[in-house]
């Protein structure tokens, strides 16, 4: 039954106040791999991020759009710092759960972004969103998307995972997989489900170094720094005036 | 893909020393519904295990038979309470699991045991292994089977959760469509998946004491036990000499 498996998930943990071991996200790829994911990670606080996403977060100031905000991870953080923060999310339990905890969130996506949302100084795909450009054909529609809301010189956050650091051979046919069907190796096409509830299938990116350099290259922004731990990265690009 | 999925996450917990977390036994349905648990439950000790259970363990003595043992949750701890204690399961990972943990764990189950098991004082479904009675149809084969390796006056312990004690509508839509389709309310087709892996489908049977009494009634065990918790039960059942 197709639904908010993915905002059910979070409000159950919401309102077992972002406790582990009460609800849990799992995500189905359509090569039938299941993986399943505490939904506790989705209400942690700073010192849980990534360090190499609390780095790029730091001289964050102005208005700030997080983009995928989901239960507000980070939004919700920046929001108390005194930052002006949207959040947007596709999902409606995911809007409800990130206001509850103070976060202006809105309906919307990196490509359908609320209307009259204005402009901003930073936007963040952060908590591996990175994955939300999709493939290689949306990613460059979304970072134009984004380049359109950001005011010169602003900046655009992204965190993701190598997707080539790993050994496991589910994974890794996957990749192969991926590779004779023409899509980047790291192109996971999953939906989330939840007791009977599933939500649409989507593609989600995962994208080495070199390919996220790929993606950028020809965009309006410029990489303009890196932080890196374990296969973890967060980057910050420079919309290039 | 088909395979002991439940085997390789009990597997990955072990190795992480049962601790919550890390493995999760991901049930599926076959009206779509999807559950997830921390597969630390199965490596719980005796202080965790339900109340019922604590008592209609408290006599145990001899040789006893565990059926679905998985990772040896009843098993390995009546083991080390010095009985002489055979566990079966139809997964190789739980069997090598339990094995690990102290049991002397082989494959097999309820209706097709090892060779040569030879008698038990007592045989044990708990951990909601009423379920493993399967349907209307196997449960009186099953009864039946676990009478012919136990001993004149031994005992039958079994646990389960009451089906009908819950108000969610995608257990209650189950329910009815179980009885549209002619079986017992609470008789679970379901799967287990982790990764690519799936076990085949079978029945997992939920009842309620009304309907474990007349499943009881006609076969060679007298019920002379009830512990109840919550909607939880634990049943005591003797050989008829």
């Amino acid at each position: 039954m197709t639904g908010d498996a993915f905002g059910r998930v979070l409000e159950r943990c919401h309102a077992a106040a972002g406790r582990p071991g009460v609800a849990f996200a799992v995500v189905e790829r359509d090569d039938g791999h299941i993986g399943v994911h505490d939904a506790a990670a989705y209400f942690s606080g700073r010192d849980e991020w990534p360090e190499p996403e609390r780095r790029v977060c730091a001289g964050l100031a102005g208005r700030v759009l997080d983009v995928g905000c989901g239960a507000g991870r980070h939004a919700a953080v920046l929001a108390a710092d005194g930052l002006d923060v949207v959040g947007v999310d596709t999902s409606p339990g995911a809007v409800a759960v990130a206001r509850a905890r103070g976060v202006d969130a809105r309906a919307g996506s990196a490509t359908a972004l609320p209307g009259g949302v204005g402009t901003f100084d930073a936007v963040l795909l952060l908590g591996n969103n990175v994955g939300l450009l999709g493939s290689a054909a949306t990613a460059p529609v979304v970072l134009a998307e984004l380049a359109r809301v950001t005011a010169p010189g602003g900046r655009l956050l992204l965190s993701g995972l190598d997707p080539f650091d790993t050994d496991d051979p589910e994974h890794l046919d996957y990749h192969g997989w991926n590779r004779e069907r023409g899509r980047l190796p790291g192109q996971c096409r999953i939906r989330l489900r939840d007791g009977r509830l599933a939500t649409e299938w989507f593609d989600y990116l995962f994208l080495s170094e070199p390919e996220l350099r790929a993606v950028v290259d020809p965009s309006p922004w410029r990489a303009t720094r890196w932080e890196r731990e374990g296969h973890g990265y967060a980057v910050e690009l420079t919309l290039v005036p």
